[in-house]
């Protein structure tokens, strides 16, 4: 049967919409994979989002006819407005599909939700929610409609992931409740006293926020030593302390698998900082919030461990001595080159972290090294990693930024690299180049998109792969004016790496790293 | 007396904000100016505003206090608003400044703008928008305060250009009302008919939307032949058609000045798929309205020209023959280049046209070029001209399409390249690349900042070039797998151009024009 995603495609055909100019995320998975079903459309991936809506511009215009995008939630149709403005103002036709998080997983409020009607509505747009996914029909025959007006204009499908997975006749399909939402958070630190206490090694202290400092991760670790916790980092924060004489304390899975293992035989939850963990995304039949039901929950805040770890009379601080890894030899790995990054990483280094999934092995890695600032992707848009470096080295001027940096999210903000040259700023920048959207052909498997196959047709994975032609970063890096190099081997990395530390001002090592699946 | 931009400033760095990571407009040159005078604000320039977001989280993620956006209107906000939405997730303070059009501007709906507010809003962001150039400091106060938290948010003020170029004590200066807003149209044919009957060499046509077709054009042609009437075609036309065959029609200026000229001695003002013409920008002392005060308007549809020009017993279009020029030799200049397209411009071309001030000559110097359309910057949100590309060589996939493209604007969204070459799209690129926000350059001393000066003082200067270091488009090109050659003289660019529309795919010529001023 057909579903919600092969619903919206044949529909778009009906109406004469036969291209789609595309950048998807993991909540498009289906639409992707329903275009192996959907010869009749064509697909052309952008690599950023206001490219597939000026596109979308320039081929109404010539073909008198509207192409769709496809773009990833309210960040993706953020990248896509500054055209969609001038295909306003030139009255072009357009049809945004804009994939959103499954309709039972809004109320998590997981990172990459917003407003998405605001955004769709600011180009004077027509924005169209299906409330079920037998309306999908009638909201793309709609939108269809309203674009073409006349006059011309942008209009907007919100496509929730559980329509998209779902049969088009029938609504969405009911999640089995095997976790609380974590609103039935109580309050205070006295109860988390009492939870440590009785419950010591069933607890789970989650930190975040201003928990994870120095001081923060130091306070929760002697409260672990002392009662058997469990202590976790939110999954992706803001600023996180590490390294030799810093707690190495594991952060939480992205995952929600993952995380599900991490917070197994917990009974109380504490969260210091930190929200209430939830998925990043929804699955057909997996829950939205991660914690496990019966698991109570305990809300503190950061600037209160010290005093609870005085009262649970912990000791001072005890740290193991965590090894630095050997320099590792050979082609690189997904885990080497992260040993490289440990095994040199210099003093007092700011961590700008958007690995992605070229990133699995570099907490483990750095854990060693010398203490470090590591700053992550808190809100999922991708392309912040390169900006966030060159705020940091601004902020810094004094220590080392090191921008670990996934090929596909740099080239959203690729020109950051032209500020780190003409500033001067002591940054280094190593892109894992694995030629890949790999995190989305991982969720092209973990969605259930193509049942039983999981890597997808043809047409899906040239969706996901960046490759063809392959992108040469040290040439683009040279463009903008940051010396560049490029690294095939552990050996070749190490020494790069060394070499760009050694010397002020920018340097790019363009990373030769496999996907990792 | 010190200006509202300088009040902005000089709160900022009262409010301990003393970095602004920057990518202005016109609507900021007199920030921009008024950084001269304000050594102790560091301004870094950001070739795209998602760069500047991000630095600004990146910056106060380390320094623990926010540093500042300078970011141009709806359509700046709108490309910087991804990484304010991690900013949002990861409670970072950060003050955005946003320009915005003169508040006497604003109901003339000129081509960037936009709900400011929406945009600013969508991050969990506080939006203060002073009601008089009084309220700046206050606003200023508010949104540093309103970003500090607890928790750190996303705070934006929107600075009207007039607000920024009055002295903060006193409301904005009053225009005198030179010309009307448009607002006054009366409709119909009939009374377009009236008019050119009356006062034929009095009246101006301004065609937009449809009329700028073949059949518009020629239909409005032969009206003008009939009447003595004027033709103008909108200043950003969606797709006007040109070339052999087609009447040549000069298009409304950009600047106010070249259109008061051009409207100059009109009685009659017939709009035919236009609107009432409007300055882009807002300038001190001069009025929003191009319409002359006195002066009729009138509104009819594209579809009754051709009816019209019948009713006014016009003959057969009859056009003057106008000659290609011929192939120009020496350095590139900005007339010499458009030379080039002009004698090699293939037949049927498709011209994607964001050119921007290194464009001026090219309408006289393909006029005599084989029939083509051209694609414009219809909203003014630059970033589009690549992207246009790709999507009319996928709607037109046996047409030759050629991009001619500003530099600055290119690097919105460069990765436009890499879809032309995985899609082996038959589009020639040409880079004018000038190394500089040359239309800045110019708006500088057209909004009166830094009076009598002009060019504006050094850290003025230093955010609207774009070279230091130059950025090599060649090898950006590269890095995206397009082919890529450097043209210096007339000859080399013509050689180079008629070698990429010889052979199928994407190529790019990175062109060494200088900036035209």
């Amino acid at each position: 049967m057909a579903s919600g995603a092969d619903t919206v495609l044949q529909r778009l055909l009906d109406g004469g919409v036969d291209v789609c100019f595309a950048n998807p995320g993991t909540s498009e998975m289906h639409f992707v994979a329903a275009l192996d079903n959907t010869p009749r459309m064509r697909a052309v991936l952008c690599l950023f989002e206001g490219v597939a809506t000026g596109a979308a511009d320039g081929y109404a215009r010539i073909a008198g006819h509207p192409a769709a995008t496809l773009l990833h939630l309210g960040p993706g149709l953020a990248n896509g407005l500054a055209n969609l403005h001038n295909a306003r103002r030139a009255h072009t036709p357009v049809v945004n599909i804009v994939g959103d998080h499954a309709t039972h997983h809004v109320e998590f409020d997981a990172p990459l939700q917003s407003d998405i009607e605001a955004l769709a509505g600011w180009p004077d747009g027509v924005v169209f929610r299906p409330e079920s996914a037998a309306q999908l029909a009638p909201a793309v025959d709609a939108a269809i409609a309203a674009a073409a007006g006349p006059p011309g204009r942008v209009a907007t499908v919100i496509l929730p992931a559980d329509y998209s997975w779902s049969t088009a006749q029938t609504p969405g399909e009911l999640v089995t409740p095997t976790a609380a939402t974590g609103n039935d958070a109580r309050s205070g630190a006295e109860a988390a006293l009492e939870a440590l206490r009785a419950h010591g090694p069933e607890t789970v202290l989650l930190l975040g926020g201003a928990a994870t400092t120095e001081a923060g991760l130091a306070a929760a670790a002697r409260i672990a030593a002392a009662t058997g916790a469990r202590m976790l980092v939110e999954t992706f924060p803001a600023r996180l302390r590490r390294g030799q004489g810093i707690p190495a304390v594991e952060r939480l899975g992205y995952l929600a698998e993952q995380a599900e293992q991490q917070l197994a035989g917990a009974s109380h939850l504490v969260l210091v900082g930190a929200r209430a963990p939830v998925a990043f995304f929804a699955y057909p039949g997996k829950p939205s919030g991660l914690v496990p039901i019966g698991v109570q929950t305990h809300v503190m805040a950061p600037d209160e461990l010290a005093d609870l770890a005085d009262q649970l009379g912990a000791g001072p601080l005890a740290l193991p001595d965590i090894p630095r890894p050997e320099l590792p030899e050979g082609p690189l790995t997904v885990a080497n080159w992260a040993q490289v990054i440990g095994a040199l990483l210099p003093p007092d280094a700011i961590i700008s972290d958007e690995a992605n999934t070229s990133g699995m092995l570099l907490p483990a890695s750095t854990a060693g090294a010398p203490a470090h600032d590591v700053l992550t992707l808190t809100g999922g848009a991708i392309g912040q990693g390169l900006p966030v470096a060159v705020g940091a080295a601004v902020a810094a001027p004094d220590r080392p930024v090191i921008a670990l940096q996934a090929d596909g999210s740099a080239l959203y903000t690729i020109s950051a690299l032209w500020t780190m040259a003409r500033e001067n700023l002591d940054i280094t920048v190593v892109i894992l180049n694995n030629h890949a959207y790999a995190i989305l052909q991982m969720e092209l498997a973990r969605v259930g998109a193509n049942a039983g196959e999981g890597s997808g047709g043809e047409k899906a994975r040239s969706l996901l792969n960046i490759g063809n032609p392959d992108i040469d970063f040290v040439a683009i890096a040279q463009g903008f004016g940051v010396p560049a190099t490029r690294a095939t081997t552990a050996e070749e990395l190490a020494a790069q790496f060394s070499a760009a530390l050694a010397e002020p001002g920018p340097h790019l090592i363009d990373a030769a790293v496999p996907a990792f699946m």
